[in-house]
Formats: structure tokens, C-alpha cells, sequence
């Protein structure tokens, strides 16, 4: 199995991303899974471009896009992207839409197609903190979720897609109160519990993980 | 202009639910409107039942839909319904699905009609916290507002729907530690709000409201 | 039976403080109490003066000083007042003492002795959110608590002194994200509910109500 | 320079204490401090003796009693320990004194007396979220950091005391809602640092560390 993980470069005043940070420390993951990383752009449009044109060279069997999540205060498993980009700040590229579609052919909305459920729950009993979420915001992460699924609707139906929300590091709420965070080291594992689970898991499990509101 | 307003019945454990009362409340409402009100059961196939024996009978020009969401600091407006339960406790008829479709010939995802965005804008104008939110959760909320968006998609084409979360009242946080509340005088004065702005706007404003994650 | 209530000017930023707000609207206390209002500068040295000689000219049984306290989710009954100054931002005549006492002869700290448990009980049975606080912060708010009980220790050893810290009123969170608030009548209520418990308890309560950290 | 460590032992449903495991895992620390550790009983009065005894027999130079402050989200260095006891459940021993005081003639407050300004700069400059607390609570951990610093002033003089509160760990968190945590390999070199400090520091720094309310 050929599992594709992307990250992204530092945005919104931050030095340093976690996203892709753990995603270049992971080594431990399941024997038969062939990992391949590659960092996106902070950067509506062009992230999904860099993806597509990933997607079209490696040919994975499994694409896991994540991304920094300031304020969570566990590893995220997102459920959904929506259709739409509502940009609180520019992206790297001084870009700012606001309440625009992403894809004008697109679906209003694409489920994510890895065993989120089974991946909490692993995570979980590896003492890592992790739920599922039912939002990715209406940034570049939202864009990236929603961009793969609709490009695996379109150009790649083979192909699993997910999304997954980090919190900021240690070093990364110093200067800021009462702002959780997550060490590298926790976050990196979290990615290597979800790798072997995707590799072990055929069908999500049912398991209560929804939220009031 | 008539428009109908749902509100929920207690569940969770609490007594009251600030959404009902609060809609019951409403008396000053723009001259030009004609405001119904109903109370829906928390029950997922029942409310969505009522909801759509009463958009027949009353046959309005607007429906929001509006329930408790306790933990949330402000007025959300919900952006969008997903066609998904997932029941992290029993609704009140003790029914509890996990990860079920709503409807099985929905849409991924249905987006509010309503003028979100001018509305959140005239409620932080009249001193009133307010925000767009991205998630109306997993649970009955949702389900009622992806359900009157689908209504509305297969029956009723010139309604426009939409859905507001309301925060607990200071009453039920006695209780609770660190938990956020809102005056049910400050919740009435917010759907008067509403109900102005939706009867003098047509179409909703550009305005940031989005989020990060 | 006479009762000082003092409440502190805007400062922070912050157009308006609710302290003063709420007390200058307080009008149905309990008959047998006299209650006198005065506002306090948010002035490290200016605010112990101004109070110092309102005590001198109201001779009040009890002075109860009142402050904003943003971030708060209720109202606070403060336990206990230090003698430590630690200015996070400067007040309002521009002083930011760092770590200096507030009295060179004072106790490290002086306790509240109004009732604070009972306070808290007789609110929440008005459905009012409250609790127990353990720290007043070190900006002015600790000030004034920790100047009134060592005056009262020095100079006024028949008056009864505690301080009540109140949250943001809803206009103030308006451009502030995830941010609790009260509404002005609640926290007048509150404030109506404190002078009747005073009014009528000889003795506090003992009830759970610490915190384990 | 002999510095004594003591953490507490589980307490509060917890199978796990942050405090005691981390204070076990130092092995880095500043070449000419000698670090001895003790583990505490959270039982009010015993974890008070069982100091008393350690204090006596193992003559530090400085005593740092360390805790789980379970919901914070960074390391807190306590400013100052408070002369009550307002048990919010049990201690270990099944003892919930309420609002009665540690010691009948004790102050009614001590200060910290290690340099809690710069061990926080210090950690932070290490990656290390850390801020000053001004309370401790009202339970053990607050019980022992004002019976430090009352055997110090009574029967140590020399000793310079202090306390540290700590974060859950994310394996504590799992069940929890939006609770903060903090890996243990943070918390251990957090440690490392302020032993450190301690070791390097004679005075205080001045820097801004208080806080509003």
C-alpha cells in the first residue's frame, strides 16, 4: 500500500508548521505501507494544483492531507470539506476570498473516505488524545480536504482520501494564553498509529464519536 | 412576509431549552412580518416529520430552525446541514444511530439560504455576540437543518432555511464549570434582529466570517 | 445597615466597565440597607486613596469593591486579597509596577469577611452563575481588595470587606473570539442578591466550593 | 547546592500523577546541584509530615514541591501558597476539611521564594510553555506549598520553597473533553530547566508575569 501524506508550510505569522513537521519525522510505520511526504503551499489554489499533479505522479492508494490546527486540543480526524472558502486572514500568497466556491462542478460537500472512526480509537489506545471533527474551517485546509476528495471524484476513484487537524506545538503557544498544544513527538506517533490503522482496516467501525453541536 | 420559527424541546438532561423560549419571547418584531412559532421534538425522524407537516400547513417564505448548543459563546449562525447522524447521546425517544444518512437521496451537504453574514453583522451592531459557525454538530440540530434544506430542495424551492444555535442560559451553567451562558432577553432581542434583517435584505453581504480551522 | 459598593472606570481598551454599570443600576435591595456608590480610578495608589476616604466620609458597615474581570465565566466572589503588585498592562495613569507590595507593613494577605459561600449559594438559587475565586490577578482589582482589608486591619476594624469580580457584558466580547459574558441585568441582580445575603447572615456558610488547583 | 524535589501520588480517579513521574525521569540536570526526590501522599495532613521528615533528614537548600493541576494548559509557577484548606472532594485519606486553616498560627499567606520570574523566562526560552500562578488552589497542592514555606519560616530559615504545577498528560486526557495536556518528556525537561535556574540564579528577575483577574 502507497500512502500519500502532505503538510503545510508555515502560515498566519507562524515560524514553523507542524503539519509537515511530523510528517518528516515519521520512521515507524507499518511494514508494507510505502510512505511518500510532500509539503503544499499555504496557498488556495496552488495547493490543490501541487496535489493534483502529485496525485498524478505517485499514484497512491491512500492520500492523507493535514495541516495546523491553533486552539484543537487533540489530533482531529475531519469528517468533511465543504465547498466553500471564507478566508479570516490571506493565504501565503496575499490572497483573501471570501465566501467563494471552490469548485464551481463540485459537490456542496465530500465525506472523507479513511476509517476516521478506527483511527480515534487506535490512537486512543495508544494514550494519544484525537476525536472526530466535523469541521475543517473555510481556509486552505478545508480547500485541501474538499480538493482531494473532488479530484478523487473526478480523476482518481480508486483512490481513499482524508484529512487530518494537529494542534500547535509547545514552542508555538508561549507567547500566547491558555492555548493548548501537542509535542512532536505525540503528533508524529498519532501519524504512525493512523498509517498502520489505514493499512489494517478495511471498513470504518461504528463507534460513537459525534457532537451535540 | 411570514416567517416560521422552530425552537426545541429540553433534552441532554436540562429542563428548558433556551431556543423554544426564546422564540416565545419575540414580540417586536419588523411590522412586516408574520412570525410563527412551533416546537419540534429532539427526535431525529419526528422533528423532521413536523417540520415538514408544518411548512405545508403554514407555508412560509422563511424557516429557521434554532436549538441549544451548549458550550458555544455566542449566536451561530450554521453555514451548512450534513446529510450524517451521528448520536453521541439518544435523542428523546431513546433512538441513538451512528453514522447513518439522513436521508438516502440527500445531497452530501445542504448550505442555509438565509443572510447569515448580514445577520451576524446587525447582531454584533446591536451589542449582541454573534458569529458564523461551520458545524450545526452530529446530532438533532443538524439533522433539522440539513432536513428542512432537503424539504426545501425536493418541495418547497421558494423557501429559503436556515438554522441558529443559541448558548445555554445563565440558569443551566450554575452547575457547570467554565461553561459560557447567554440571557434569554439577549437570545429574544438576537432573533428580533434576525427577523429584521432577513425581511430587509436580499441578498447576503461579502463579509470575513470565516474560520481557520 | 450601610453597605460601600465601588465599582472601577473603563481601562484596557475597554470603553465601558461593567462593575460600575451594574452598581450605579442597583435599585431593589433589601429595605433595611443603606447602599452608597462610588466609582474608583483604575489607579494603583489613586484607587486605595479615593477609598480610603469614602470609608473615612460614608463610614459604611460593609465595603464591598466590585471589577471587571475579562475571561471570567461568572460571577466571583474573591477569597483573598495579596500584597503584590505585578502590572500586566499599565493602569489608568500609566504606572506598571512590577512585583512591588502594595503596603510595606502589611500582611502578606488578607482574607475576604463578608460571606462568600453564602453569596455564591443565595445567587445560584437565583440562577445566577457563581463561584468562589482564590486570586483577585495582581493589576488593580487585588489592589483595591488587599487595600480595603488592610485599611479596614489599620484604621476601620468594625467594617466587613470583600471584592466581587464580574465577567465581560455581551457588547464587549462582540470583537473578541470564544469569550464568555453576562448581561447588565444579570450581574445587577447578582449584585441585588450580595446585599440581601449580607444584609440577613451573621455567620458564613460552610459548603464545598475550592478548587483542586 | 541540594535541591528537593517532592510530586503526589494519584488522586481524583487518576491511575497516574504527571508530577511524580516526571520528577523520576530528570537525569539532565545542572552538574552542581545534587537532586533528591520524594513522592507525597495527597492526604492533607500526611503529605505535611511526610515534608516535615524529608525536610529534616535530607537538608536542602531548596525544597520545590511539584502537581497536577489538571485543565491547565502550561507549566505554572505558584507565586504564593494560601493559609486554607477548601477540599472541592476527598483527599487520599477520604478527609474534605472545608474553609479551615492549615496552621492556627501561621501567616495567613507565604510568597514563594524561588525565582519564579526567571525559571519561567528560562523555560520559555527552552520551547517550554510556563507562566506565573497567583493561585495554587485550595486543596493538597496548595496545602503543602503554604506548609513548605510555614516549616521553612518556622524551622528552616534558610531554605528557599516553592511549588510547580503541571498539566495533565495526553495519556489523561484521552476521555476528556477539550482538556489540555503536556507530554511528559516536556514536563521532565521543564524541570531540568528550573533545577537549573535555580542553580544559576541568586535574585529574581523583573519582567511582566501578573495577571488582570
Amino acid at each position: 500500500m502507497k500512502i500519500l501524506l502532505t503538510g503545510f508550510d508555515p502560515f498566519g505569522g507562524e515560524s514553523i508548521n507542524p503539519s509537515y513537521e511530523a510528517i518528516k519525522k515519521i520512521t515507524n510505520h507499518h511494514p508494507s505501507v510505502e510512505v511518500i511526504t510532500k509539503e503544499l503551499p499555504t496557498i488556495f489554489k496552488k495547493a490543490i494544483e501541487v496535489l493534483d499533479d502529485t496525485l498524478a505522479s505517485v499514484k497512491p492508494d491512500v492520500v492523507v492531507c493535514t495541516g495546523q490546527a491553533g486552539g484543537r486540543f487533540d489530533i482531529s480526524l475531519e469528517r468533511i470539506g465543504i465547498n466553500l472558502i471564507d478566508a479570516k486572514i490571506p493565504d501565503n500568497d496575499g490572497d483573501q476570498p471570501i465566501d467563494e466556491k471552490i469548485f464551481a462542478d463540485g459537490k456542496e460537500a465530500y465525506f472523507s473516505t479513511i476509517p476516521i472512526k478506527a483511527i480515534v480509537k487506535r490512537m486512543r489506545e495508544n494514550g494519544i488524545p484525537a476525536s472526530v471533527s466535523n469541521t475543517a474551517g473555510t481556509f486552505v485546509c478545508n480547500c485541501i480536504l474538499y480538493g482531494a476528495m473532488y479530484l478523487i471524484d473526478k480523476k482518481y476513484p480508486d483512490i481513499r482520501g482524508g484529512f487530518v487537524h494537529v494542534p500547535f506545538l509547545p514552542e508555538q503557544v508561549i507567547d500566547k494564553v491558555n492555548m493548548p498544544s501537542m509535542s512532536l513527538e505525540t503528533i508524529t506517533q498519532a501519524f504512525e498509529v493512523m498509517i498502520e490503522t489505514i493499512a489494517t482496516t478495511d471498513q470504518d467501525i461504528k463507534e460513537i464519536g459525534g457532537t451535540i453541536s
